[in-house]
């Protein structure tokens, strides 16, 4: 069986970092990629009236992305990477103490199981 | 008890549609956003050598991702939206049916379940 990819889903409740300042959490993103191992190729960054950042980077390996609603303390976080060389963990880790979230609901997958043949 | 979005996760496997072609990923990524009432803020599309396409649309209500492996047939897709007004059930049947696949594996989530105070 082959697999390609690995998926975290997760809220983020109680963070309290800065959640309304676009810098910081594009910031957080790059340091998760660079502790992963991902390459970026792409960054989309979006500051909302009044309240809400969202960041995205494209990786070589998929994607991370981070919408944050300041008003609830709350940010929901994916990180979906590819391949073997990248540690999704690693970045999910990150990101989680960057944010410093209180209560974490969070849920691994496995994308792209493929059949044998 | 308040939540703040739905997410679909999905592993689209068997594709028909031409997986190698980022023109055309990015077309419908673009209609469903139409069809489910979100606003498009940013795309990010990127083709890989020699196979795989990768699009993403920032939307005001958080976004949609598609990664593609031409030479899997697979595609693994993401709609994630949030608030009332936006359907993502709608973006993601208009996907699913563009993207010719004959075998899904779909997770619906809700996230940024908040606690009632």
């Amino acid at each position: 069986m082959k697999t390609l990819g690995r998926h975290f889903v997760a809220d983020l409740h109680g963070c309290t970092a800065n959640l309304n300042d676009p810098v910081f959490l594009m910031t957080a993103l790059e340091r998760a990629c660079e502790v992963s191992g991902a390459t970026i190729v792409d960054r989309s960054g979006h500051h909302f009236s009044p309240y809400g950042v969202t960041a995205v980077v494209i990786i070589a390996e998929s994607h991370l992305a981070a919408h944050t609603w300041p008003e609830f303390r709350f940010v929901a976080l994916d990180v979906f990477t590819c391949g073997t060389t990248v540690d999704p963990r690693a970045a999910f880790d990150l990101l989680r103490n960057e944010l410093g979230a209180s209560r974490i609901e969070v849920r691994e997958f496995v994308r792209g199981i493929l059949p044998d043949d």
